[in-house]
């Protein structure tokens, strides 16, 4: 594994180079860890003339769900009184000899930004952009089997709700219970907050879990994913609470699906984001729900769960091969409740079967 | 309530208008929650010559947790598109005919900063600095109840945990398990990430939750909060597993004990932040503990976890009455394990009998 980040940082020492400066300081967390294979509280990353500096502000815990620092790398602790690593490694930067330094001005504060140029005004500081973040869009068989493993262990969290009784439950109480089982399933955690909506909360992307109890009729929709050694994934199904569902429902959910599938077959090396997102959205759009769409019905995952690729309207971009991205479409219907769907798929080329599922918990509408 | 928000949006006003600019743009979601009465995912609070406005990126859920925003203010949602709510800000703060603009450069990006700049050339940016916060550092006694019931909230799932048989469990499963009694009891959720360390891992600030078993003869430590209406409390404490504890243990329970005590001891209106840190650490210091100790040994609390003052070696400030931190002292013996314990109190003059304990959990060395 060691030689994995070397070979990720030499990408990125090759992007600097090209763009002027021999030295990179990456301070954004995911983008840490994807270099160094550990991204402890506060650390950065310092790429230089001379070797890798890992700088932290306390020990590396060196906890399964943290990472271990690639052992190539020089990892030095800042002493107690509480500095700011980054500004520390723009003094070894200059010590080293450098002249311009890449920084990520998407992540940097403008006072950390300030505060950098304050100890080394004659560092010419540049701009790194997404330069790690792009190189993090496709992702290695290591990456995949981390997000294929989450998302089994969302898959058997979900299942094993559904075997339990719901009526009456509150939301909170229900996710809860999700990430409980997550963990009990062997994730680091949840990959984000768990969403549970019922009735009038169902559908609705992002909702934060309150005290409303599941009642017969309700639709129930679920937004779970786990975290495993740092990779994170993502998962949502809507169920109808009861024997029958509605005349409505059924469409409604028949409409989402047919919007959702149709998101998953445009999944190709080589479809543009934009397309996807249209595959999807103009299903929705054409019944009669363009308005209250959600700006978006996919993203990448990865070490963030809301990673590049944005499938929207206006995102400029071709999908390739390796990519893992979400599928999620779903309608709101407000006072009334919705339906999301939403899978974690790997872009493959169709030589190779097309799109690989990663969760594979059924789409059928389960009446529970 | 309205016009408490109202009062704090005219203090900014007059810092604003103190400092050269007579319009500001609050990004930070604590500051613009504290200013607006509620902070939806990306909203933006701008200050100007006209009318208060609130910009989200979508419309605001209205969640108990969440908050509501002023019925004062005006709230414009965007649309779908997905645009930074501070650049579309900056644009109506053109329009209303403003020729500076104060921003946090200390939440910003530079590439936000940059963005805002673009969109309105001749805007001259200036710095908000550290306002809002330095405004929520003194709580009104309406905050300082949400406080209070969270530290019992608090207090209550800790005290429920400890009836339970503990030997065998692991780290997760007993965060996970508080983090379900907290919200049971009627928190929003979590005031941060449960840290419960057994063993060698107990006495480790924020140490994170891992797989390892409480076994006999263990200390056990936790630190846990709960959230109450966007306010966050903390508490800490350290058991001992099994009936009789070692002489080790009882030292070092002893020696974190007495100096927490004098942290505690040591907080009222006029009392420099870092005689309240020096009170608690010359006690460890003085034990032989100085190497390792944390970077301080309390902070302010609000509507983050972790809010102005620092009480650490160079702090600057002093205390004044209603201002909530936590005293939290702890030594972790590499390889052994170790202790801390902290509460959660306000600062209140000796006429109102002293500082006001929060979170009343005993202290005592419990053996479970």
């Amino acid at each position: 594994m060691p030689e994995v980040y070397a070979a990720r940082r030499e990408r990125i020492r090759e992007c600097c180079t090209a763009g002027g400066s021999a030295t990179a300081l990456v301070t954004r967390p995911a983008n840490v860890r994807y270099l160094a294979g550990a991204a402890p509280r506060g650390a950065v990353l310092l790429m230089g003339r001379g070797e890798d500096l890992l700088l932290c502000a306390g020990p590396p815990s060196g906890e399964v769900g943290e990472g271990r620092p690639d052992e190539a790398l020089r990892v030095q602790v800042l002493p107690r009184a509480g500095g700011d690593p980054a500004v520390a490694a723009a003094d070894v930067a200059v010590a080293q000899g450098a002249e311009s330094l890449a920084v990520e001005e998407n992540h940097l504060t403008v006072t950390r930004h300030r505060a950098i140029g304050s100890v080394a005004p004659r560092l010419r500081l540049g701009d790194l952009g997404g330069a790690v973040e792009q190189l993090r869009v496709i992702k290695d068989e290591e990456e995949i089997s981390c997000l294929r493993i989450g998302a089994e262990i969302a898959d058997q969290a979900l299942g094993e709700l559904l075997e339990s009784i719901l009526v009456g439950r509150t939301e909170r109480h229900l996710a809860l219970e999700l990430e409980r089982r997550l963990v009990d399933h062997g994730a680091d955690g949840p990959a984000f907050a768990t969403s549970v909506g019922t009735g009038p909360n169902s559908g609705r992307r992002g909702h934060r879990p309150t005290d409303r109890r599941v009642e017969e009729g309700d639709f129930l929709s679920v937004c779970l994913g786990a975290t495993y050694r740092g990779y994170r994934c993502e998962i949502g199904r809507t169920f109808v609470i009861g024997t029958s569902p509605a005349d409505w429902q059924i469409e409604l959910y028949d409409l989402v699906f047919a919007a959702q599938r149709a998101g998953r077959e445009s999944l190709a090396p080589g479809a543009a984001y934009r397309d996807v997102d249209r595959a999807a959205r103009q299903v929705l759009d054409s019944a009669g729900h363009a308005e209250g769409l959600p700006p978006l019905t996919g993203h990448g995952v990865g070490l963030e769960i809301d990673e590049d690729p944005q499938l929207a309207p206006a995102a400029m971009g071709k999908l390739d091969a390796c990519v893992p991205v979400t599928v999620e479409p779903g309608v709101h219907l407000p006072g009334r409740g919705g339906v999301r769907i939403d899978d974690t798929l790997v872009v493959r080329p169709e030589a190779d079967g097309g799109p690989e599922l990663l969760t594979i918990t059924t789409k059928e509408l389960l009446a529970l």
